[in-house]
C-alpha cells in the first residue's frame, strides 16, 4: 500500500523523470506512474512543458490520460487540448463519465466538437453528451451526468442487480438505486446496503425509501451545493418539471462548486479581475490587477479633486490633513465589516428573513454603539496628546456619523445588489469600497465646513 | 414525493405552528412534521425559543431529535443543551455516530459529560466516544467515526455481507468495506458494487482493491479536505503509525470543514473577530466589530501624528494633503491583491514550489509593470486637471514606489505569517491592512520632503 499511495515528489525524482522523457524512455515512464493515481500525474506534470506531458499522457492507459485531462485547470486544458487530434480527443470522451465529457466539449470550437463527436463509440454516450450539452453550465443540468442505476417499481432485487451488473462499467461509483415508474418518473432510492441485505426475489417496491431529495435542471448550482450540504447528501437526482429521471449530481462536483464560489468571492472582495494563480504569465497577472487598481486611483482622484474644495478651510487649519486617513481607513473598515455581514446571511438563507427595516434598524444600534466609542476614543487620545479641542470635537463627530453612515452603506448595497441578482460579495470589492472611501471624505469635510 | 421533501414555510404555516406549540397540539405537530427531514426542522425551530424547540423535539422520535441537535450551530446548541438533563442527552447520544458524539460531549462540562456517558447504552459505543475524545478535534481523528464495515482478508463475500447485516444498524452509510489483516492492518477496500456483483463464496482476498487512500490520525483537517478533494473521494479510512485500521472520515464533514475554512477565511480579511451572524444579538455583533475598528483607528491616530512632523511641508503647500488619499488607497489595495494571490497558492500548494527569490522577482516586476501604469495615468491626469507639474511628479514617483513596496510587504507578509504556521490569510486582516497604510503615507512624505 504505502508505496501505491504516498507518492512523494524529490527533485530528484523530477530530473530522473525529465530524463525519462528527452530520452523517450517509455519502460521507465510507465513503471515509476504505475499505480500512481492520476490525480497526483496531474500535479507532477505541472512541471513540464505540453510536449512532454503529452508525451507522457500518449504512453499511459487511455483511462488514466483521460482522468488527467479532466483534472486540468480549464484554461490550461483548452491550451493542452490544441495539441491533440480530434479523433485522439475522442479516445478520452469514451473514457469520460458524460458530465466530464460535457466539460471537455464545449471547450472545444464547434466544428473541432462536431469531429470528436464523430468519433465517439457508442452512440448512447453521444446521445448523452448532446443533451446535457443543452443545459447552462452552472445549474443543475450542466452539473449532472447521465450515467446512473434505475429500477422499475415493479422489478424484483435480482433484476435489480443485473441491471447494475449491465451498467458496471459505465457507472462507475454508484451511491443507491433510483426507483423509477413506467414513465421514469422517479419515485424513490434504494441504497446498496439495503440491495445487498435483501433476499433476490424481493419486490423493489417493496423496499424502497420515498423520501429523496431531487432537482430540477434549472436550478441554480449554488442551490445544490446548499441542499446537498444540508441533506448530507452524496449524490443528487436531477428530473425535468414533469419529475421525469434524467440524471445525477455526485458529491465531488460539488465540492468543487464549493470551492470554486468561495475563491469567486475571495477575488470579488480583493477585486482581482480574472481567475489568476501565483504560477500564471507577468502579463496575465499584470492585466488581471490594474482594473481595481485605477479604479482606486480615480477614486483618489475625485478625493484630491473634492479636498480641493476645501482648500480654504485647509490653509487655515493644516491639523484638518492629519485625520484624512483615520476618517477615511474607518469608513472602508465599517462598510467591508457590513457588508461581509449580510453576504454571509445572504449565502445561508434561513427561511424566514427579517424584513429590511428590522434589519436596518439592528445595523443602525450596532453603528451607534460603535461610533459612540471610537469616538470617544479618539477624542481623548487627541486630548492627551494636545491637539486642539475644538477640532478633536470635530473630528470626533465626523468619525461618528462616518460609521453610522458607512453601516448603513455597507448594510445596504449588497441587499440591492441581490436584489438586481448581481453577486452580493462586490459589495465588498473594489468599486463599492472606493465609493466609500468618497463618502467617508465627503461627511468628514461636510462635519468641518459646518462646525468649524 | 412531492409533499415530503418541498417543504416549504409559508408565514401561515408558521403561525399554525406557532399555536399548536402553545396549545400543547402533539397530534398536529406530529402530523405536520411527518416526513420532513430533520434539516428542515432545524431551519424551523430557529423561528422559536428554546423552551417552545424543546417542547417540539419531545415529542419527536428521538433518531429526528439527535439529528436536529447535531445540525444546530455550536454555540446555539450548547446553549440549547442546558435545558436537557444528562440522561436526555444520553439519548440522544444513543442515536449519533461516535464522530458526532464527540462533537456534542466536547461541548459539555467535564462533569456533565461523564453522567451522559454513563447514560450511554453499548459498552462499544461508549468505548469508541472515549477513544475520539483524545484526538485534537482539527485532525484526522477528531473528524473520524469509528462506524465502518471492516472485513478480514480471508473472509468470503458472504462472511463479509453477514457483517454488513449485524452492522446494519450502526453504520448508517456504507461507502465502501475496508480490509484488513489478522493484525487491524489496513490493506484495501472493496466497494458494495464489487461485493453485489461477485459470488457468495468469492474471497475477498481476490476482489479487493489495494490502491487505498488513508490518512493518520494526526493529519490537519484541511489537508484531509485536499485529499479527498483531489482523488475525488467519499470517505477517507484513519490508520494509526502501524497502519492500523481506527476510523473513516465521510465526505459531507469534510464539506463543513471546506465551508467553514472559506468562511474563517472571509472573517480574518474582513476583520470580524468572533464566529457572528447578521441574526446575531447586538451585543455580539458590536463586540465582534469593535478590535478590528480600533486597531483602524489606532492607525489612524498614528498617521495623523506621522502627518504632524511634516506640518511644515503642508503648511507650505497645502495641495499635499489633496493625495493623501489616492496614496493611502491605492496603498491598501495593492497590497490586499498581492497576499490574496499568494494565500490562494498557499492554499493550492502544487509539488513544487518555486524559490522564494523567484516568487519575489517576479512580484516585483508586475508591481513595475502596475506602478508605471498608474504614475503615468496620475501625472496625466494632474497635469490636464492643471495641478503643478512639480507636484504632480512628485506624487507620480511617490505612488510608483508605494505599489511597488507595498506589493512586495503584501507578499512576504503571508508567506511569513505561513513559516509561523499562522494563518496567512490574516495577511489581508485589519492589523497588516492597517500597518501597509502606514507605510505607505510614510513613503509619499518621505518623498515629499526628498523632493520639494
Amino acid at each position: 500500500m504505502e508505496e501505491t499511495v504516498h507518492f512523494e515528489l524529490s527533485i530528484e525524482f523530477l530530473e530522473k523523470f525529465r530524463e525519462g522523457i528527452e530520452s523517450r524512455n517509455r519502460d521507465f515512464i510507465l513503471s515509476s506512474l504505475e499505480n500512481v493515481p492520476a490525480a497526483d500525474i496531474t500535479l507532477l506534470l505541472h512541471n513540464f512543458n505540453e510536449d512532454e506531458s503529452k508525451y507522457v499522457i500518449d504512453q499511459l492507459d487511455t483511462e488514466i490520460g483521460a482522468k488527467i485531462i479532466i483534472d486540468l485547470d480549464e484554461d490550461v486544458r483548452e491550451r493542452f487540448l490544441r495539441n491533440f487530434s480530434p479523433s485522439e480527443i475522442a479516445t478520452f470522451v469514451n473514457k469520460l463519465d458524460s458530465d466530464d465529457a460535457v466539460d471537455l466539449l464545449s471547450e472545444l470550437q464547434i466544428k473541432e466538437r462536431e469531429e470528436v463527436l464523430a468519433g465517439v463509440d457508442s452512440p448512447e454516450k453521444e446521445a448523452h453528451i448532446l443533451d446535457l450539452l443543452r443545459y447552462d453550465e452552472d445549474s443543475a443540468g450542466g452539473l449532472m451526468a447521465k450515467e446512473l442505476i434505475k429500477a422499475n417499481l415493479n422489478w424484483s432485487v435480482v433484476q435489480c442487480i443485473e441491471e447494475i451488473r449491465r451498467q458496471r462499467e459505465n457507472v462507475s461509483k454508484i451511491h443507491a438505486v433510483y426507483v423509477v415508474d413506467d414513465n421514469g418518473i422517479l419515485l424513490g432510492r434504494v441504497s446498496l446496503k439495503k440491495i445487498i441485505l435483501s433476499e433476490d426475489k424481493v419486490k423493489i417496491a417493496d423496499i424502497y425509501d420515498e423520501n429523496v431529495v431531487s432537482v430540477e435542471t434549472f436550478v441554480d448550482e449554488e442551490e445544490v451545493a446548499n441542499m446537498m450540504q444540508r441533506y448530507d447528501l452524496e449524490a443528487i437526482p436531477v428530473v425535468n418539471v414533469q419529475g421525469k429521471l434524467l440524471g445525477r449530481i455526485t458529491i465531488d462536483d460539488i465540492v468543487d462548486v464549493i470551492t470554486e464560489t468561495a475563491e469567486e468571492e475571495r477575488q470579488l472582495m480583493t477585486g482581482i479581475s480574472a481567475d489568476v494563480e501565483e504560477n500564471d504569465s507577468i502579463w496575465l497577472l499584470t492585466k488581471a490587477r490594474l482594473p481595481w487598481l485605477i479604479i482606486g486611483i480615480v477614486g483618489g482622484l475625485v478625493s484630491a479633486e473634492f479636498i480641493k474644495f476645501f482648500e480654504e478651510d485647509l490653509t487655515r487649519i493644516v491639523a484638518i490633513a492629519f485625520f484624512i486617513p483615520l476618517i477615511q481607513a474607518t469608513g472602508g473598515n465599517v462598510g467591508i465589516q457590513s457588508s461581509s455581514i449580510v453576504v454571509q446571511s445572504l449565502a445561508n438563507p434561513t427561511i424566514f428573513e427579517h424584513g429590511i427595516t428590522k434589519r436596518l434598524f439592528k445595523v443602525l444600534i450596532v453603528s451607534l454603539l460603535n461610533g459612540m466609542v471610537l469616538a470617544l476614543l479618539v477624542f481623548c487620545s487627541n486630548f492627551l496628546f494636545g491637539g486642539s479641542i475644538n477640532l478633536s470635537f470635530v473630528v470626533s463627530i465626523a468619525l461618528f456619523s462616518v460609521v453610522v453612515i458607512s453601516s448603513l452603506v455597507g448594510t445596504i448595497t449588497p441587499l440591492v445588489l441581490d436584489r438586481f441578482e448581481i453577486n452580493p460579495a462586490l459589495a465588498s470589492g473594489p468599486f463599492i469600497t472606493t465609493t466609500n472611501d468618497i463618502i467617508g471624505l465627503a461627511i468628514y469635510f461636510f462635519v468641518i465646513d459646518l462646525l468649524i
